[in-house]
């Protein structure tokens, strides 16, 4: 069998596997949830045996301690993982909710109800708790999961993917609902792309390269957010000291993810008032600042000039561009123009002004007087996270169980034909 | 100016208006809709005499009668097209809708509102009421529309275009809300499904040519349906009579559309008693049947042999492929293989049954007891249809105003920071 009649029939074997987890009652998918939960922790020494050796190839390649950090499996991840799963069996279970419900003037009882979306496919880098976290949400949402881990955490990835695997043929759930792809082979995965008969999603992970890469070699639909170029904007009715706290917290606290701030938009009035402090504070915190004309002028520090390119930057690093503007409305235009439509932040004591920001700023997630650090599954109670959609189909924001669903319409009949 | 920077700054103009389309209230939306529905009728001469060139030119080309009827703007059809715009004004606006509201621990209180989805582009043939029907659910939900019809229609097209166009600019909904492409420029129309940053979404409502055109030449969301091949499965447990009523109603009361049933499946302990009665109603009312081998010895007539290529046709057509199946697993299994997960209907008096069904089978609509016919916006009381969606994600089945929209979040906060 070459490999593609091998991911042919993995593609298979998942899509019949995923219709019979579709009407697994939940109290058993949770029973497996739990079950896989406790497997990780009682086979914690073969988890950290294997992942040794990713980390010996990965510092062979010199890889960066950041990814490295990433890699590595300690007590405390393996438990977290552990805890991921066993917290996924707590949720509600969104397979069956009733959505909707209408009877007809012709009798006809029309319900509309969710269903799972069928096969997910999930590529991701480095992190091994990717694999267990993503499988416990997709069984519980009643998919199948086809998984395809990064190369640098073959080993890992794999040792993962055996104890759950091993533990879900102890129960009533169709091994064939987890599937694991090599991740060596990356024309496997591309050739897994192209089976739409039997995928129904994608879901990449990880860098901006590779979210392009399976948009542009896949007819599935894919959920993914490209950028996090988040805003914060300073309105001449803000709150100061809040927003100094906002945007020190949106910048600085972890600025490597999606929802941190890059762009720190102030209204010329407050500017005066409000740039110094805080290029200063940002300063002290080892941010970079890139500043318009006027902040320059206003700060009198020598800080670089931001350029066109850097309104349209996602740095995920400890650097922010700074912009004064003189209306309401310019903010809005910079925010649709140059944002990523992931989250954007007003702070502003004027609820008119709060009003007209949240109509007309056209992103996923708006925030009035909060930092938007809180874009995030959890953060938003949705007690899991599968990813942040930036597209406007389907899901935006954060993604968790009814995000990996779909619905259909039940409609129950005395024998009634059209006319 | 060339073409393509002709589309692009129409879709710019497109994209601008609908964000302040966005929040412009539904008392003046409904306004604009009524004057737009008087103005059709008041302008019927205009109308009428442009649509004549069409008819010349259709005439001399010899299309078929079917396709000249489709064309045709008679009396009639301008006042369901008025119809249509004044009724779209008394639907319920789903902008601004809060789906959900919810507070954090943290005292962050969030709210998912429904929003328009921005821009729609809509890929039409022949019928020129879909100007004016997509036109008004487009500006109802708070979107621009950008329009194409057929080369066929283009006189008809233009002038229904003008019509609300000239009407929209007494308005104060900016009249770049709606566009129309030019219909006899296939290239300009390639180009548009290039502008992904502008178009949030293109619907083709056609023949299966233009729908894969469009799928596979744009990196643009398509909301779509590539077939209606239905099924409708008479269990042994059936009320043979209501299944005879519906299985005739779901072939002939209109054969030509997606929603018609294509296949039915019987199985074998009531076939004997049902196929020879329905086969003979179905050839008296001119349909085709080709029936599988156990079919044909059981009608007991010169039937033509179904083919495997039977299973997976939609005919449009008075032709019906017939199938007797041993058990109900056997009809699910045949329905996903060969089906097109539109709309599929089992006629059973036995409840756990229909549940199986209901579960088993992945398709938009499930029908217990009712002729598939019913898959219809307006049917389903939505008061209006943009389309039938038989993919997963988005929008599923009938789609109307709602499924127009997408949703942000609002999150309220008294200077929340994350920890």
């Amino acid at each position: 069998m070459n490999s593609e009649q091998a991911i042919t029939s993995m593609a298979q074997s998942a899509q019949k596997a995923g219709r019979v987890l579709a009407s697994i009652p939940t109290s058993k998918k949770n029973h497996a949830l739990r079950r896989m939960a406790q497997a990780l922790v009682r086979h914690q020494d073969y988890l950290t045996a294997e992942n040794k050796k990713d980390l010996a190839g990965a510092q062979s390649q010199n890889y960066s301690k950041a990814l490295i950090d990433r890699l590595t499996l300690t007590e405390k991840i393996i438990n977290e993982m552990k805890n991921c799963l066993s917290d996924t069996a707590k949720l509600k279970d969104p397979v069956g909710q009733v959505m909707e419900s209408f009877k007809r003037p012709n009798g006809l009882w029309i319900q509309k109800i969710r269903v799972p979306l069928g096969v997910v496919a999930i590529i991701y880098e480095s992190r091994p708790n990717v694999t267990s976290d993503a499988i416990g949400l997709c069984l519980k949402s009643g998919n199948a999961a086809i998984l395809k881990g990064g190369r640098e955490a073959l080993y890992s990835n794999q040792a993962v993917f055996k104890i759950l695997r091993d533990e879900l043929s102890k129960t009533e759930i169709p091994i064939d609902a987890i599937q694991l792809l090599p991740s060596d082979d990356r024309r496997a995965f591309g050739f897994l792309l192209k089976l739409d008969k039997y995928v129904d999603v994608v879901i990449p992970r990880g860098g901006e390269e590779l979210i392009h890469f399976v948009a542009e070699n896949t007819r599935i639909p894919v959920i993914k957010h490209y950028q996090g170029i988040c805003h914060t904007y300073v309105s001449e009715h803000a709150d100061l000291n809040m927003a100094h706290k906002i945007c020190m917290n949106a910048k600085v606290q972890k600025p490597g993810v999606c929802n941190a701030m890059e762009t720190m938009l102030i209204h010329k009035d407050a500017a005066l008032r409000f740039l110094p402090v805080i290029v200063e504070d940002m300063q002290k915190a080892g941010v970079e600042i890139r500043g318009c004309p006027l902040t320059r002028k206003i700060v009198k520090k020598a800080i670089k000039a931001a350029s066109e390119k850097d309104w349209d930057t996602e740095y995920l690093d400890l650097i922010l561009s700074v912009k004064v503007v003189d209306r309401l409305e310019e903010a809005i235009d910079h925010i649709n123009t140059h944002g990523s439509h992931h989250s954007d932040c007003i702070v502003t004591e004027d609820k008119k002004e709060a009003k007209q920001f949240l109509q007309s700023v056209d992103s996923a997630c708006l925030y009035v007087n909060a930092s938007t650090r809180f874009t995030d599954g959890h953060q938003f109670g949705f007690g899991a996270e599968i990813g942040i959609s930036t597209d406007k189909l389907h899901a935006r924001g954060p993604m968790a169980l009814n995000e990996l669903t779909t619905y259909k319409y039940l409609v129950f009949g005395k024998g009634q034909i059209r006319s």
